[in-house]
């Protein structure tokens, strides 16, 4: 026995330091909290050396455990993506400080003059899969918007999101900071993700990042407050209505521009009165960007080559150059298959008429809801919001693309001069 | 065998009836909703036979079952109840529509229109004690909002909420909108209960009300998101500067109002520098209205007849004429002891000096922080929301008094003349 042993941190020590640590960050200026990120985007680029061994070895990992190429391409660091993901960290420097902001405020009838302001949360779990750059992305606007942040990265990313804790914690005290202000839990496994996600008290709002089933488990599982960033089951409904260049345009881009993403076209419904006119040129533009197609019917009635949809079709996000199709009788129809069927991400209307896209607009209930725009708009960065913090398909708190201040509560200032109530 | 049975529906056909009746209400016009609210006023009115002698049942019941005198109070309604209760939903009537305010908005640089409107949550779950003017409080909260509601009141309430439920029904009927918008579940007793907490897809939030002990059952076992609204240990802390006047009357004022409610004061901290100074008048005046003193023992050298403090104390809320007392070194150590006590509700610092105040308000980290104000000021109606959905003690989607806004959701409008992203 030696007179001192050194105890490895429990996840619960851990998760206190993290809380005390947000405590000094919470009152920071937007200065300090610049001089950090910078630290940090230098860190990732004068580590780099560093970084990429270790990533090689998580690669290298993933490649014997027989890890798919698509997974490998996402863990895979290179020296490109560091200098993107240090861009990304200077760009959220450059953005405006939530924290502080006055949300409303009031002088009530009897003097006390009353503030809502943005606070911090105070501290952010995250979960998230096997995509190292989730670590910098994650810490940065967690730090900006005043959060210390407790990251939980997938497994065969542990070699690489241990290095670049260990840079950005360097990064942090390098101007003063507490290194706890971002910690990973990766150390403790399985069990330390159920812990966080149990840690009433410890940790204020849990973010999961990644596939819907990793998102189902932490908010079946978790006892602490979830933003919910879910799966895109997203719909557009062509109405009799319909402009064809605009139709063969938005439906072209909402699948085939970036079709990996949530905001991707799953669903196309047509309108019975315009199928016959737009179907063909809208399918057949697709088709020359390689896409499958998955109809109805009354689809294949008008077209060739259309793979039968089944059920399991309409509830299907592809996330790949496939694309369901459904011919519907009417707007009401269209409506009903999204209430069904959608995830309440996004939906659009192609219309020319003014009625119909009024009630689509209303009465369908999703985060976004477009008329005549592609689906691929449901973003923070094309929102304006400069970076995006995921897409919320809950309804509490965030719904839609969340920037910065969706990263914050706020808290009431009231300011007396010996008020008391009557 | 009939030839033909009549099934009573399960809770989840119920759910999926609110879910269904939730659709009409969403995009009901604010005259349409402020006709059911007047109809369900008159109802409470008319209908006080009815209701008087359900709720003279579960009295009788509570009684022989031996429920305290404070809770059959509480369970208690007579004609005078009523005509508060019917008062209360018309002034919820005369509140301002939150549904379809614009939150924010912009024009893109593409030339897409964005804008973030307010809208229903859908289906608004409650669950709360034996006090049935919760059942028409919320129920009207919720459908001025435009959210179909599902009640889950005390099992001792129940004979009085079945017949409140029946009334709030046809009142809806008589408007033309569905009796699906408000309905119970108490026939599904603790199961059903747990069903709701669980029921994701179907419930778009849940609202506890009641003991600490009933959100503690709901935050942990809940499966829906849930907006915590939280026990008060609220402190006030009176500063080595504070004015000797402003001090008693807070401290008093915050204690003794109206003690049984959550933004009552709790626990009393004060500086080391002014407890000779200002303890003996403070205490003075609590002593002439019935408060005991639980004190540590600085409290105990400077005034006589003080019931020794014990850890609990410090983290009770008394909810009666108890207050706990400590002398703190400094205002550090009054932050202190606030961080590692305090429920997070609402603190308030006694104070002359503008270091102290601003030091208080910025790092005291609850939701709501006061200076030289009395605590009783955090309630919904004194902030001049005109009505109170409870008091958020967590801090996604809403933090502090809750008024109507903070009982919808938005969703973001983009309107397009065929942008595609690029």
């Amino acid at each position: 026995m030696t007179e001192q042993s050194v105890v490895a941190p429990t996840i619960t020590d851990k998760l206190v330091a993290s809380r005390e640590a947000s405590r000094h960050l919470a009152t920071a200026t937007a200065q300090v909290k610049n001089a950090a990120l910078e630290a940090i985007a230098a860190a990732v680029l004068s580590g780099a050396e560093r970084i990429l061994a270790a990533n090689e070895l998580d690669v290298a990992n993933g490649r014997e455990s027989g890890m798919s190429e698509g997974l490998q391409d996402r863990l895979r660091l290179t020296d490109a993506r560091l200098q993107g993901l240090a861009d990304a960290v200077r760009d959220v420097a450059a953005l405006v400080d939530p924290v502080g902001q006055v949300v409303r405020g009031s002088t009530l009838p009897n003097g006390i003059h009353l503030t809502q302001v943005r606070v911090p949360f105070g501290v952010v779990g995250a979960i998230y899969e096997a995509r190292p750059n989730v670590t910098i992305d994650i810490a940065s606007l967690a730090l900006k918007s005043g959060n210390a942040v407790v990251l939980r990265g997938g497994s065969a990313a542990q070699n690489s999101n241990g290095v670049l804790v260990e840079l950005i914690q360097e990064a942090i005290v390098s101007v003063g900071l507490p290194a706890e202000l971002v910690q990973t839990i990766d150390e403790f496994g399985r069990e330390g993700a159920k812990d966080l996600m149990r840690a009433r008290g410890l940790v204020d709002v849990l973010i999961p990042r990644g596939s819907a089933s990793l998102i189902q488990t932490v908010v079946t599982e978790a006892k602490v407050p979830v933003i919910e960033t879910g799966a895109g089951v997203v719909h557009v409904f062509l109405d009799a209505s319909a402009d064809l260049d605009t139709a063969v345009a938005i439906v072209h881009n909402a699948k085939t521009h970036r079709p990996s993403v949530c905001n991707a076209l799953e669903t196309l419904l047509v309108h019975a009165d315009s199928a016959e006119r737009l179907l063909p040129p809208v399918l057949a533009r697709l088709r020359d960007s390689g896409v499958t197609i998955h109809g109805d019917e009354r689809t294949a009635a008008i077209v060739a080559d259309v793979v039968p949809a089944t059920e399991d079709d309409w509830a299907t996000e592809y996330m790949s150059l496939d694309l369901a199709v459904r011919v519907v009788d009417d707007i009401d129809a269209a409506m009903d298959h999204i209430r069904r069927y959608s995830t309440h991400h996004t939906e659009s209307i192609i219309t020319q008429d003014l009625t119909s896209s009024e009630r689509f607009l209303a009465e369908v209930d999703s985060a976004v809801v477009m008329v005549n725009a592609s689906t691929r708009f449901t973003d923070g960065g094309e929102f304006g919001f400069g970076a995006e913090v995921g897409i919320s398909t809950q309804k509490l708190h965030a719904r839609g693309p969340m920037g910065l201040p969706e990263l914050t509560s706020t808290k009431w200032i009231v300011r007396g001069s010996g008020q008391v109530r009557s």
